[in-house]
């Protein structure tokens, strides 16, 4: 054991704009012993998702910001390989949040034990867990997509992209993508089976996804923010509700765009035209998990709901794999294998 | 009969910017004979609204647009004068949507009774009427206040602002108004008995409006937008709920403000402090309005609820009330007196 050593991944400076591999830093300290009342994780994946950058920010967002020098939080699959708890056993595979690192200890709070029979555990980090749920509990409590209303959701065929779009579908929604890349667009269309799914990064983007919405945007669930939005406005409908759960294209901002302020003009269509813009993470709605899970679980093993999972080999790689995943260069919920 | 006319304010021109009298004109027409299903309605007092100035421009709000030389709309209390209709008798006192002029015909759609001994009949035009009852809908609908919360309303003496505050303060808030001038701010506190109201005509305004919001800002009640939504904004709690009503310094606006555009950091705070911004009229929730005289027509008989009403004489200086009125020079419900 005194040989093995944690390797950690740490904040090293608060990144200006895009986030660069020099703004994170590689520390080693070594495997920490489980005392009373503790257990040993041991990381096997590290989920990448995109509300990290924010943590990288000075100043609280939802959560406290991760303090330069301390380690990178995220979402975790681990195996117990030392426990002193009752309720955890050696080799139980569990979801946790023990961050960018490949040990950790934990007290058992906020961590769940997986069945590896009810679903790949690493749908635990996507399609079942944080993202999935996200997309889930954004419909049902703020989107409340009704038969014949056309959705449409950017980021389509990322990890609540993808399950956004394959529920409005299963609700008889007219359902449109939003993705960047033909090849993510033929996914959306051709794997997911949403109605269309429009490139944005085409020069006639807002012309395309005016044709494919002909009766308006009754559901915009916002993952994206900046262009696309500003694409999506024109076409909402009277009583459109928004579901803002993300804005991963203004992450990196450090300006605000000049120009005309178009607050006044928002506020003026949201009174005309009546909309709700709502802003909502996961654990607003805690209390749901187990509807979630029992509702959207058969949906995923029956196959009705698919899922795509890029896989980053090693912790040293996290990094460019968060990089890259603000950057929308990865296809599908992008996880980080740190052990086998 | 013949000698009378019918006295009617038109729509001359669409103004540009704030109204001006040119831009309405008087006309005269025969008074109208009803025929078959239809009564004549003598115009007693004419409401004038906020509303009214998005009217006046091309193209649908909420509803379409007054025609370059068509009659202006409002909502208006009147008698019966002739009646081929079985359910109003001559002499009925009615609520109704016969606009800017003396006469209408009516066959009756649309059209209520009145009972003067619940209440003045202009109450029907204020407090128990469209801008009581959106107070009411929006709080009961979107703002859902809670005991102990803080409330802040804009246009705190205003017909509707005022009736927000004090359903504020019966539901155990904090209620904090916002309003043009030390008159109508000792008003509200004197009168209606908010715990505050701040002047928006103060260089320290937003100090000022800090200051009385010690616990920040709950549910914002939204009549006005512009510089007082800017001084808003900072304040808002986490999870705070923003009924989108009214937009009043915005109407009169000609170009966009210059700058930057504020709408990606709005949007970035709708995300993660989880505001609602939801825009309504009270028609959406004209279901409730039985609900409404309920509850708020016994605590306004109790004088439980105040309201203030400004009396302009003669229909012919309608046009200079609503000009008025956007100006924010009246104090209290405007409304027109236009024959007794």
């Amino acid at each position: 054991m005194s040989e093995r050593k944690n390797r950690q991944i740490a904040l090293a400076t608060r990144p200006q704009g895009e986030p660069k591999e020099s703004d994170f830093r590689l520390i080693e300290s070594p495997v920490p012993e489980p005392g009373s009342g503790q257990m040993r994780l041991r990381t096997l994946y590290l989920s990448l998702d995109p509300y990290m950058r924010g943590r990288m920010n000075a100043g609280p967002s939802y959560a406290p910001a991760v303090e330069v020098g301390g380690v990178m939080v995220g979402g975790t699959v681990c195996r117990v390989e030392a426990s002193n708890l009752d309720q955890f056993q050696v080799g139980d595979i569990v979801v946790a949040y023990t961050g960018w690192q490949d040990y950790a200890l934990s007290d058992g709070r906020g961590v769940h034990k997986l069945d590896p029979n009810f679903a790949p555990v690493t749908t635990a980090l996507g399609v079942l867990g944080m993202p999935g749920m996200t997309a889930w509990t954004g419909l049902r409590n703020i989107g409340q997509p009704q038969p014949g209303e056309t959705v449409v959701v950017a980021a389509a065929s990322g990890p609540v992209g993808s399950v956004v779009g394959q529920l409005a579908k299963i609700k008889g929604c007219t359902a449109v993508g939003i993705a960047g890349g033909e090849r993510k667009c033929r996914y959306v269309v051709d794997e997911l089976g949403l109605d269309a799914c429009i490139d944005h990064r085409r020069g006639d983007f807002a012309d395309q996804l005016r044709a494919a919405c002909p009766q308006g945007i009754d559901v915009y669930f916002e993952n994206v923010g900046g262009a696309v939005f500003d694409a999506v406005l024109p076409l909402l409908n009277t009583f459109a509700r928004v579901p803002v759960c993300g804005l991963v294209s203004q992450y990196n901002a450090t300006e605000p765009p000049r120009g005309v302020d178009r607050v006044p003009q928002l506020m003026q269509q949201v009174l005309t035209k009546r909309w709700t813009l709502r802003g909502f993470i996961v654990f607003d709605f805690a209390g749901q998990q187990s509807d979630f899970l029992a509702e959207v679980g058969p949906w995923v093993r029956q196959g009705r709901i698919k899922y795509r999972e890029v896989i980053i080999e090693g912790l040293e790689n996290a990094p460019r794999g968060l990089i890259g995943l603000l950057r929308g260069e990865n296809f599908g919920k992008t996880l980080v294998r740190v052990a086998t």
